[in-house]
């Protein structure tokens, strides 16, 4: 009754995590507290692999430290096969109940072995079973040493091995679950790649420049304390600025001399196009790229555009990519001017202080200057930027062809990069 | 035991099935298995609103049929707070277990009396507990209703008030997740969304012509019995036919006269630039998105581009996609050509049987005629297609305010639509 319960109160707990690697030490820390095992692992299926994933053993623990035990297993894996005992495990779903290891001649505990001997640790009890989903589709292995009882090393209990379908399919819903949330983070900046990939082909400016904003718009992130999380929403919203860029013209775009009146007007709607091409996310990171987007053509003294927005009324994020946008300008070649010294600019910065640009941030600019010119020196854009747009550079058929191949076998390619024409 | 022993198989149960509307029928009806309950619904919190979104009501669907039960509750909601019962226990979290409604004067049951009345139904026990997380977040609210013994109505026993809290997080994490995986399903079409966007500040055609050739499409699928998700999936990426567009110069794109080799040449690598912008993606919709957009020019002659390939080594949605689009293209205006008439359209169509297209594709699409030509009448362009760009018809500035002032209560705007500039 009371081991049930706990097994309900950990599905629940589980279920509540999202993030795989906390997720798997604490299903792998509630399998250990069910079964009293001094030390466990747990790998997951990749590919044709059973990656190494989780692990934990009180005693090498003690002896080295909880870091120490995990980086015994960095980047270790096996194959997907009967060749090591989780292997069979997680290919056949059933459970293995070993009384002693090195007395069991049923399998074949190289592996085990192999480590035992490398760090000096002696599994004798074991029990090995599948993290199988309802679905009945094995997602990992779960691999428990040494039950201890009374400080002494035990079989595991039946009484544990007989719940334990229970907690293995609650452990193997969360972790398919817990997929699904890196899913859905992938799958938004999969947006923002795709729209970057289109940007890319109309864009004059480089893909280093896109890098370089990003990068440096990181260090005011960094020095106002942003999260993880809004540090990595900063980057690529940064990234994003000009995506509304894909609905101005060509002939505006990429006109060499100065615009007239009203072409600059409709250049300018870059910034609403942006906004609207980034409309209704539900993604808090392409929620901060709207605001970006629409917003980096402001300035500080309110005759920016699009909105003549004033001072703080201009969200951080818009000021920070502002900044960062016309520092890397200054500091590289254009169409209508060569690159300009160190000195000169931050000279120019510094007379924007207050008028173009948040004064608290050009502190923080001239404060961190090296590191914001070691990013400009570090991504240069060399001699391309004044290239001809030459297709291959972009479009390598050869190269997509090997990917699509993979997909569809019978395809015959006709097209060689030699085919291609450029513009 | 035997309780907590099915409360853990239900936990399991309900967190592997993804879609809502399936799962909060499994959840009420295991609610309603563990304590007797004649009837019950569930409502979802949904903005500031409690929205009705199962029942179940063994009384009503013996008299009524079961989707007729449903019915009666289709499009209601009750608003987030304690003016009902439901709400009540929304809003303050707790249990409300009430052995007769008629005579309890503690709450206001005016919307379950009402309800009652018009359905000609009686709750006497009544049991309406949230659905909270593990992290305290209640995401909705079960309502259960007369708790049977021998056929008669009782008070919902103690033994399955003391587990509720068990059920009742399991079921609350097992909908997150399921919404989880909508959300997935959903940002997957966000970007198709979002690169549509961006496509049609630059592409001439409307987007009616990108509406009628995916219905089109849909069509071909249905007599081809591709399953709901296929079609679902055929839709959309038809309807993406045409991204790589974005990567082809506008003096091209819009160029009136005939184009020259090269500059066809340059325009037929749409094809290859829709492939890279729709490259390496884990979504099975922009995978097929890809296919469409690299192949929908091929022939089954093997004369189309861009790799010659040749009968069914075209994909069969590359397939369709070359078919409606081309059925699509002689039926509409195109700068360079007025609309044909339905029987010049069926003519060249069936001249092209074999040679250009699948000639099992032209069988289907003359046995079907009508409900392709219908779609062409159904979405007309109307005179927008002559018309320049003009932009607020895309651009509108104020529509867009409206949108971010919600979440930047102190932006103020300072322009107008009639500020934006046409092109």
């Amino acid at each position: 009754m009371d081991f049930l319960d706990k097994l309900i109160s950990v599905g629940i707990a589980i279920n509540s995590v999202v993030d795989l690697e906390e997720l798997l030490d604490l299903i792998l820390q509630k399998a250990r507290d069910l079964s009293g095992a001094d030390a466990g692992s747990i790998y997951l299926v990749k590919d044709k692999e059973l990656v190494f994933f989780a692990a934990q053993n009180d005693t090498l623990e003690k002896r080295l430290g909880k870091e120490e035990v995990k980086n015994l297993f960095r980047n270790f894996s096996l194959s997907l096969d009967k060749s090591s005992v989780a292997g069979y495990v997680a290919v056949t779903g059933e459970v293995l109940n070993i009384e002693n290891v090195y007395e069991n001649s049923q399998h074949d505990f190289w592996a085990h072995k192999q480590w035992d001997r490398a760090n000096n640790y002696r599994s004798k009890s074991m029990l090995v079973f599948p993290l199988t989903t309802p679905k009945q589709e094995v997602v990992g292995v779960i691999q428990l040493i040494n039950a201890k009882e009374n400080g002494q090393i035990v079989p595991f209990k039946q009484s544990f091995v007989n719940i334990m379908p229970y907690f293995a399919a609650q452990a193997a819903v969360a972790i398919v679950n817990a997929r699904l949330y890196h899913e859905v983070e992938a799958s938004h900046l999969d947006t923002v790649f795709r729209l970057g990939v289109a940007a890319e082909y109309r864009d004059k400016e480089t893909a280093f420049h896109i890098k370089r904003v990003a990068k440096m718009a990181v260090v005011f992130g960094q020095e106002l304390g942003f999260s993880k999380q809004a540090l990595h929403n900063l980057y690529w919203s940064v990234a994003m600025h000009d995506v509304g860029k894909l609905g101005v013209p060509d002939s505006i775009l990429n006109k060499p001399g100065p615009l007239t009146d009203q072409e600059r007007a409709i250049m300018q709607q870059h910034t609403l196009i942006g906004g609207y091409i980034l409309r209704n996310a539900r993604s808090e990171l392409l929620q901060d790229a709207q605001i970006v987007a629409l917003t980096h053509h402001e300035k500080y003294d309110g005759t920016g555009y699009p909105a003549q927005l004033k001072g703080e009324s201009i969200p951080l994020i818009g000021r920070i990519a502002g900044i960062v946008d016309v520092f890397d300008a200054l500091s590289s070649v254009r169409v209508y001017k060569p690159p300009f010294s160190e000195e000169k600019v931050r000279k120019i910065m510094l007379e924007g202080k207050g008028t173009h640009f948040d004064p608290d941030l050009i502190d923080i600019l001239l404060e961190n200057w090296d590191k914001f010119w070691d990013i400009r020196q570090k991504y240069q854009d060399g001699q391309k930027i004044s290239e001809k747009h030459w297709v291959p550079q972009r479009l390598c058929w050869e190269e997509l062809w090997q990917e699509i191949k993979q997909n569809q076998a019978n395809w015959t390619p006709k097209v060689k990069n030699s085919d291609l024409v450029k513009w």
